[in-house]
């Protein structure tokens, strides 16, 4: 079976659909604003943004599929040693709820093509919750585990610890959140090898809503109070410092004159810096900052 | 006269000092907190807080003098060709009030020296009204020129033009405020050189509490309501936008493991971010959007 980039961009398409549909409908009252866009070069998006929902206080979920003469940042970004044109495509998502006993998520599926042939996947989905709760967490991960495991028992080992790696905010010595997976550069050997990395893309894409809106449901009514989103709002700052400080996506978009509104998408609603603030010792802030480091094994 | 590095510290020392003084007492109740710092690899500094004062909401005045054997990325930095060791000195500061009616401001002074004996200066000021009054940004602008013009009409023009330059949010295409000085790599060809330069250099740095202290004042009893506040939380947004993607020396530091918590005194206590935010046409919001734009010539 031979994919295509069609059908991969088809896949996109109706996956940006079916989460939006299933995050309004567990939202309750949310809707998704769609603004397409088009890009002078070739191709273009659809950026879907929610905002004030019912748990959801910000978020978008983005599809783009662009395509042109590859520019020399995006030749260096894709490792590509002469000019060429390029083809990428994907879908990336970011949630803020309102409530600090929801985690914020992040997903992303994309696929390169370089007029050469060359061809490559990548992805992911982390979870940052505000409050870090061990059995959420293992939750989480057994999930991707799952998803992974039904493609390639050496996919969640692998892209677990990719997703440590990645989602490492350097400067202040912690993970973002508690990581979940990553991968990039899945380059096909055939097309029989090119279908499965495919199927394995799909599966992850298709994880995200459950996941999600199982979050959704059961941590909307969680009681909490001004402590709560005091923390809420500086942990919202860390997100914001990996975002534009390492998220590679992030960087490399606004350095090469992307969509802006789209990829700042990303950015919290609100989000509060305090001067070396210290969570006091044996308190549940405290206790989730201990959890931010690589190599927790929660499965 | 022969200038060297301990009477350029000296100089940087007392500056934290007068200013942390004037801002003091110009403020009415807030104070500035101090840590004092060591680095691993050879000197420190003082970074000095100031949260919930009476004008200023957060901010830092932060000297630092530092030295040791040069990194690779300071050495790539500082364009030396072979391995030397380095003393860097100098004074930051980003002030965020409270009101949205007093602008934010920012100034760092700064001297390299390299073992080879190569030295050079940097340094500026620029402000950020979260609304641009014309007549509030003609006065900033003709302090500049004054303090530049009494060492060297050719100074303001060429300095002005490169705040104009790096104070510019690429990705949004807005200058960060509207601008001020910025100068680097000002190398003295002798003695006498250097201690113009210094000459200069401290009159920038002596330029800032009677300025700043003058907006604090004039501006501080400026009546504002809701919008006013909703519209300074976008503004400290694109603030971060800047100071976390394109300001060189947070991303210097930031990668080069320096203190976290000095370096990120610039963010601003809140931030906000809304989606494609566009002010109504006519408001003093867009009216300010469109002052936000390289080369005006305010003097």
């Amino acid at each position: 079976m031979r994919i295509d980039k069609q059908a991969i961009t088809d896949f996109f398409t109706d996956l940006q659909d079916h989460i939006c549909q299933a995050l309004e409908i567990t939202d309750g009252t949310g809707t998704f604003h769609e603004d397409r866009w088009e890009r002078a070069e070739g191709g273009g998006g659809r950026t879907r943004i929610i905002q004030q929902g019912g748990v959801i206080e910000k978020g978008g979920v983005l599809f783009s599929a662009v395509h042109g003469p590859a520019s020399e940042a995006v030749l260096k970004q894709m490792k590509a040693t002469q000019p060429t044109d390029f083809y990428a495509t994907g879908v990336s998502i970011v949630l803020h709820p309102h409530s600090p006993m929801v985690p914020i998520i992040h997903m992303n599926v994309r696929y390169f093509e370089l007029s050469t042939g060359e061809c490559w996947f990548g992805g992911g989905i982390d979870l940052t919750p505000h409050y870090v709760d061990a059995e959420d967490a293992r939750w989480f991960h057994a999930q991707l585990k799952t998803a992974c495991d039904r493609h390639d028992p050496a996919y969640y080992p692998q892209y677990k610890t990719w997703a440590d790696d990645y989602f490492f905010i350097r400067h202040r010595a912690e993970t973002r959140g508690i990581g979940g997976i990553f991968f990039d550069y899945l380059r096909p050997g055939d097309d029989d090898h090119k279908a499965a990395l495919f199927a394995f893309v799909q599966e992850v894409g298709n994880s995200f809503a459950p996941i999600y809106t199982h979050f959704m449901q059961k941590n909307r009514d969680l009681p909490f109070g001004k402590r709560e989103k005091k923390w809420q709002m500086l942990r919202r700052g860390r997100y914001v410092e990996f975002n534009l400080v390492w998220d590679r996506g992030t960087k490399f978009g606004l350095e090469t004159n992307g969509r802006t509104e789209s990829i700042l998408m990303s950015m919290p609603p609100q989000a509060n810096w305090v001067y070396d603030y210290q969570p006091e010792a044996g308190s549940r802030e405290a206790e989730t900052l201990q959890w931010l480091k690589k190599g927790v094994n929660w499965v």
